[in-house]
């Protein structure tokens, strides 16, 4: 089969590899229908998740067709439509007891196109693949699926109910790339009663309208004038950190109000200045999380009863022997406008 | 009557001031049968707190009997003998609508020797007495009440429950000075499989061990492998920072397991190093506060039915009219050992 | 003044009154703008609340104009444009302390129109004013406002939020008078996947889809099979009764799933028979509640941003003058097809 | 081997039956250690578990060693020590993802001496078995882990955890059999204020002033009066239900305080009248459940780390040989005033 295979640092090919094969009673084999590229993908191109080394096939979000099942598989059976998320679950250990999944420790987790090949191929082997995917019902379409493998479940449980929403709430959302506008697609599922998308990009703040902040702000335009204004001066209940960077975390810590959350959703890359001396008194709540997927069985709910709109959220659609040419689209949002990216077998 | 005058840094007397009188229908008036010195009066005469100008009484903490009432409060009859909470209360404002007082809009919060007189005399006026005092049922004595004044429900609310202490958890208290001994005091009323109690001073972590801490360490002893070694390599699932400098907070940051809590009690003057970089993915939460003092009524139920036995925490006693030399024992812990002291009418 | 005073079983006069006046330091007057009738106001008069007695001024929802304020009232001035609350709130006590204003210990919970005299009158005397009350702003109209002094909260509380209603679920409200529509408008805040509303009258069942029911049914229509086949054989996720019989609560039971949720907002007159013999196993939740109205400001927050629209809940408009003629209009709904009813003054 | 075989109601014989084997590869085959006798047993006994047959092997507490694995099971080998849970749990199924592993729908639940053969054996085959068992460390004896099978998370979870028993609460226990005395051995982890324990036996009433009940009644004593008395006539914060009988569950709800909870374990034969007429403006939650066994890790971790004393409740030691015997001491407690029965290897 053919599968977008890294090279090191910089460097990808669109190559011939072996077809994948069962090797765990837990496993299945499915044929790629769909698949898309994430801010990970290209973090992992730029050198900077040194653990994936060379000759790993990228890729952790996919809908596909199972092929085959190992003996130890009871949930699927080949030609089940499934979601392949992005976190692989054991169901076994400390954590997945408690739904964390992304913290598995019976070998799940973030392991796709991480460490273990990804779905960035014709054909996938999902490890542990009763509690690492879910069927499809006909009325869910691929390319509104694969948003599910990370993307809508990240925001909605790291940001959107790691922050508590509520209705009635004022919540930020700082960064406003494909997590930001999914973090404000997610809030809104609680009617806050405002939503103010920051970003430095003036395209990207039109996108966050569009997905349902009334209001937006570039950096430069003093958010903590426009939130004050907005809430009377008390400050933002909730304000989600969709950027990665320590000046956006330190500004998102200065918009939140006393008894509010600071919900991060960011990858970070270094460390960041928690003043302290200001925050100590504000009982504020601050918390960092690594998707676990448990909502993605509600957001597929949602999704096939017509509660999410992820249509605008696909941009650029490509067949997967085209993925290179994708990864160039999604690279450059400033000049391409993409968001997400799908790749269709053909 | 006599009352601690603060004059400026570095000093103040313990001298002749006009009695008390009332200045608003909410107001009562106390005569103070009990107070007791905070760190946060340290932190005053240090100069640290400007919004504290001279001529101030100094004192947040007290047990008094009532000796008058303003027009509009209701709660209180001349003779109740009542506890004086550090945290005022307006009882209407957005924040006390939802039993944050701390952050009372309504002209409470923390007042009491800090933006009005406070308790450190011989009479004292509380603001919003109605919300601001608790009556004390007889069985309860004085220097067990003056704990909860402050040191008790911020321990208990701003620690362990903002910490999510639950049966079988372990937590680690950083710092074993009286808020860090409230702490382990506190935790011990969910059953924590676990309190380890983390200190530089010797004779704290023997203080530690005598309100229910399990292990103690010192900082030099490599804490996380103490943490690990009980946790089979988990970590923490509670850490309480109970000293308020940056590198002990930034000591509890690496003790949190995945999915576990970090509650800063300790009031910090210097931003700490947050190191999101390691932190983004291992869904910790942080919280910090002042404390609300809406446990005060359940503590006082504990109090009087003995779950509560905060009598070790007052180690010194002197008459009223020897609260200078209160302060001196008070301040010098390392030489007197003290942890509260209680000072008494005669 | 003119008022509605009851007058025994099955009798009332709009009739010439004294003028309210403040008895209490803590009270306002208010000139009533706009008033409205509730389901409660004809128990009233059927006799079924005994506690009310001859003499007394009906009603306990207005929207008003402060006209005095009683020496220890803080928050209002005369002038100030009001909602005036069902429910009434020292502040001071155990409940109040935990917003739990409904079961108030200090004079509150509902008195209006019941303990003491109510709003149903061209001026009104409302007791505790300062946690009464909320404070409009001009963009929220009376008719609006006037549906958050009972009837939007009483459902958000009691019903959606003790019901727990979250994304994706499945909501059942059993009754689609004016409670249960309110309830399926306040459900629809948390984005659930279906909601399905039950009554026997077809007409309610059209005002339940217009305010956001997916799916109605009558209890003829076999509603545990309309249930299951919305929800794959598992049942609701939250049922919310919104009667007050025992034959409505009993269905109730029946269409929650293992693991749901049953909330209780009706005004029960007899017992109910619970099938534990069933329910022991299925780990269910059955909540029962007088409002609170500790949502009020966050439901005019959510008034104010357009948020909820209770337009169509006001079917008729009459003026106060005319008092006598909306209660027959409201009585008799199946003929008349009111929901609310609004009395403005003229 | 020799098993316990149940033979239609009233009928039971310790006798010969073939040797258990591995049907699924997700199965492992125990050495039974020791096992011990629950209420429902009787009950199966008694005729009123239907879908149990005859030739069933009854019993579903036990301590084991593992002896055979099937090929899906990836946390046990043979030689392991471990607990057998009373509930299975596929851990894949939409209720295994919320840790509901009573309520599983892929096999799981309570099956063991229900719906499969059971421990009451001298071998077993416990199915499903990474996720229905519970690895044992040494200083863990056989007798206190054999509580926790079903008896300690029934009570903790259902009663404690559902009735969300909190420091300085009021808890009500009605039914101080073992089932009851495990819910105030747990209600202890919680510190509350008072437990009170009713039930009609005097002997039962010392075995819970043994286990930490502050208070007892007798039904006789005006139960109402006893719990007002001690809490300023609010009523209890918390009420379990222990018993299962329509009159006691009635009793528990006059027992609840205003926003109090009432959590039934008793297993119901019959329905209860529920008083809607006075409960409905009352705050109150009822709650029922079987046991999931999400809380057994942590109810290990405590007994290992010395804060669960169980050591009372087993009151007779019988060799496994003789459990015809130990069925007539634990059927009959008002004479041989039995707890739990253990049945050890011999």
């Amino acid at each position: 089969m053919k599968a977008l295979v890294y090279e090191g640092p910089g460097k990808k090919t669109w190559t011939e590899v072996p077809d994948p094969a069962i090797t765990d009673p837990r496993d299945a084999i499915i044929q790629v229908d769909t698949t898309t590229i994430c801010g990970t993908d290209l973090h992992i191109l730029g050198g900077d998740v040194p653990e994936v080394k060379p000759g790993r096939i990228l890729g952790h979000e996919a809908v596909g067709t199972v092929v085959d099942v190992g003996d130890a598989v009871t949930e699927l059976r080949p030609g089940d439509r499934v979601l392949a998320s992005c976190i692989s679950a054991c169901g076994r250990c400390h954590y997945c007891r408690r739904a964390r999944y992304g913290q598995c420790l019976g070998g799940g987790g973030w392991i796709l196109g991480h460490r273990v090949d990804g779905v960035q191929a014709q054909y996938a082997r999902l490890p542990l693949a009763d509690l690492s995917t879910h069927r499809l019902t006909p009325e869910i379409g691929d390319e509104a699926a694969v948003l599910l493998a990370d993307i809508l479940p990240t925001s909605y449980e790291v940001g959107v109910l790691a922050g508590r929403v509520k209705p009635g709430d004022t919540v930020v959302v700082v960064g406003a790339g494909p997590i930001g506008l999914a973090a404000i697609l997610t809030a809104r599922l609680y009617s806050p009663a405002n939503v103010i998308a920051i970003d430095t990009a003036e395209a990207r703040l039109q996108a966050a309208r569009r997905f349902g902040a009334d209001v937006t702000a570039s950096p430069e335009d003093d958010p903590s004038e426009v939130v004050r204004s907005l809430t009377g001066g008390f400050g933002a209940d909730v304000v989600i950190e969709a950027v990665g960077l320590p000046e956006t975390f330190e500004l998102c810590a200065t918009l939140i109000r006393p008894c509010g959350h600071l919900a991060n959703i960011g990858v970070h890359g270094r460390s960041a200045t928690l003043h302290l001396e200001e925050l100590w008194i504000r009982d504020v709540t601050i918390t960092t999380g690594l998707v676990d997927t448990f909502s993605t069985p509600d957001l597929l709910t949602m999704l096939s009863g017509g509660r999410l709109d992820t249509g605008p959220m696909i941009t650029h659609r490509f067949a997967l022997d085209d993925i290179e040419q994708a990864y160039e689209v999604f690279a450059d949002p400033a000049r391409s406008g993409a968001l997400k990216v799908a790749l269709n077998r053909s």
